[in-house]
């Protein structure tokens, strides 16, 4: 058991910080300022995401060259390594050719399919978040956990995803904003902004980081069913098999009783 | 007819863009370092605030003392001058105590009861929008226009209300999201970036600025049962007898076809 703690121990999350505040930077000389195309789902990609991406597996082959990688622009690499990173190089690729201010950088590393680390980075507001296997999480450098509220007032605050008008009926009473990026919407939820996050559709990529960073705030992951989430089937790059849930524990059956899908 | 204009000319759209970048760097040091209170109406109300409409106020007065000044914070003054200044000091101020980045400072002026320049800034994006009675519209210094499509894609957005999901039935086959300021909502239609945008409560300091670099952008405001906005009736403070929505002129009988008000 000690000697598995100081496997984990070899990655150095400030150097892991580092890479995404590199992207981040990267990224932003592009903002305003991209051309932007269709991936075949009709999704926007950028040059940004594609330049993004190759640095970020350069520094992670360069200093890991044993651990696998998934990625959301360049695919999904050898997942049967003990270790596998899940990035995104620009989750909220849709905020950023929209010239809105919420996309990050989002670094994640699974350990035998399950989440350990992550790093997401909102180069606009200058935000890091991060957490490791061990906790707690932070933003920059100041303590976050998730709210637990014990009633929902009209100012309390959910995130959604930006199709939900189409997707689901939500009669959540207090207020529902679309960040349009899922790593910044599990950042919201653990810094105890949000009271929740609702997330239709996702791959690992999209959750990797946010659910280390959620996870050591506090708080926990379920599907609408209320179905644990098994990451672990998530590694060869399917889509969730629904749409999920993420809150304080005390507080997500609440949320998930205020949702349904639109037939 | 000319005289007229020289008055309109006295006001300097480059002194206005100061004030609005002031009070955005003051508001900026409580960002995330905020004590917050809630007002009469249950929504947020910062010491960030106040200061905002106190300085906007005395910049206003030393300036252009035969000038009337509504406030949202500090409310109507001498309403039946000629020149009216609409000003919210930070519009979006729910985003602002969720640490959101979308919130700014809104200064409309209204000349007999109509929108004639307006500059809103938005400090966490480093954008100032801004137009007067002439047009066109900019964000900083690149002319900007609204959108002008022909047919509605699935990346398409349109921004809401954050109550929306209990007020309104949308079908619209975008993506729509909350911003949470309705300046914003308004600037993000004006550059082009949102086809449109869905405005449920809102008093004239929300509207003030946007609706002149709305129009200075091409961009049109209709109630959702078709009706023109009469702007000369909130001067007293009171709140917009329907919701409104804001796009191009080609564009807003079909994005008033997509909402409908839950009974």
């Amino acid at each position: 058991m000690r000697a598995e703690e100081e496997r984990v121990s070899d990655v150095d999350i400030a150097e892991v910080q580092e890479w995404a505040r590199e992207g981040g930077a990267l990224a932003r000389r592009y903002f305003n300022n991209v051309a932007r195309q269709r991936k075949a789902d009709r999704s926007w990609v950028t040059q940004a995401d594609v330049e993004v991406e190759t640095m970020l597996r350069e520094r992670i082959a360069a200093r890991h060259p044993e651990h696998g990688v998934m990625g959301e622009e360049q695919g999904v690499g050898a997942i049967d390594r003990e270790y596998v990173w899940s990035i995104d190089p620009i989750d909220g690729t849709g905020a950023f050719v929209a010239g809105l201010p919420l996309w990050c950088v989002s670094i994640g590393l699974m350990r035998r399919g399950k989440p350990c680390l992550g790093v997401i980075y909102l180069p606009i507001l200058d935000d890091c978040y991060w957490a490791d296997a061990e906790g707690p999480a932070y933003r920059n450098d100041e303590q976050i956990s998730v709210l637990t509220a014990q009633t929902i007032d009209g100012n309390d605050w959910m995130s959604v995803s930006s199709y939900a008008h189409r997707s689901f009926t939500i009669s959540f009473p207090g207020k529902t904003r679309a960040l349009s990026s899922i790593a910044a919407d599990l950042c919201y939820v653990a810094r105890g902004s949000a009271l929740g996050a609702l997330i239709g559709r996702a791959n690992l990529w999209d959750l990797a980081a946010g659910m280390s960073i959620l996870r050591a705030a506090g708080g926990v992951i379920r599907g609408l069913s209320g179905a644990d989430l098994e990451t672990t089937e998530l590694l060869d790059g399917r889509k969730l098999p629904e749409p999920i849930i993420a809150a304080a524990p005390s507080m997500i059956d609440t949320l998930r009783g205020y949702v349904s899908r639109k037939p």
